[in-house]
């Protein structure tokens, strides 16, 4: 039997229907929400139970920082975007995860925050591939 | 003539107005939003020019996250917060800032974002230096 190398990690129901698997880091798995208004990842660190960045050990809060700079730095290449936005909220879906999200002037809210506006614009096939493609290939 | 450590950063106009300085870290200024709807502390790193988290070297996002994650922390055991919301977005001040907000629920505009929500409610003296006093003491 292999070894249970997640600990019990199982991915929350809400992340789970409201994006999609992009590819999987060293500690976080990057994911790519399904609303076409923004491009806007997620990092989902593996970790059961915990809900606050600083709940994480100091280990994984390095390498929690190391790979969202890393994937902030590759999206703002991919989508030439104004500006990142980065946060970790959890108001609603308690599961530690961080939004790293392509802001651009004049896109649906801004300057304001992306979170609670509006409803989900779930992409089309051809634009959500494109997109992931983007992204691997500048990671 | 003292050489010029802090290498030319100067506190962008819109935060010196609406926040208040609480302490010095070792690369932040550690600052209080003036708004008593909810405990919100920013970290200002003393990096003129800088945008991104992305855009730190690699030893300043260390410390960034060090910084940020101490002060998550300390926030949460003082306020007894539901949640901390953490961010950097910087779609109107672009000088990079870090936010760290203790949230609760049935709190205004829970459990939506506080940025962009309603008008900034400035302190009373009293119950800012209250809060001031044991986030100090808290770090």
């Amino acid at each position: 039997m292999l070894p249970d190398l997640k600990g019990g990690f199982e991915l929350d129901a809400r992340l789970d229907t409201d994006s999609v698997s992009l590819m999987w880091l060293g500690l976080c798995e990057l994911r790519l929400m399904n609303d076409c208004r923004w491009p806007w990842l997620l990092l989902v660190p593996q970790r059961p139970g915990v809900e606050e960045v600083h709940d994480l050990t100091p280990l994984d809060q390095a390498m929690l920082t190391f790979e969202t700079n890393m994937v902030a730095d590759a999206l703002k290449r991919v989508t030439g975007c104004t500006k990142i936005n980065s946060g970790a909220l959890g108001n609603i879906v308690r599961q530690l995860h961080v939004h790293v999200i392509a802001r651009s002037e004049g896109d649906p809210g801004w300057p304001g925050p992306v979170w609670g506006y509006g409803s989900r614009v779930p992409y089309q096939p051809d634009a959500m591939h494109g997109l992931i493609d983007k992204v691997r290939k500048a990671l």
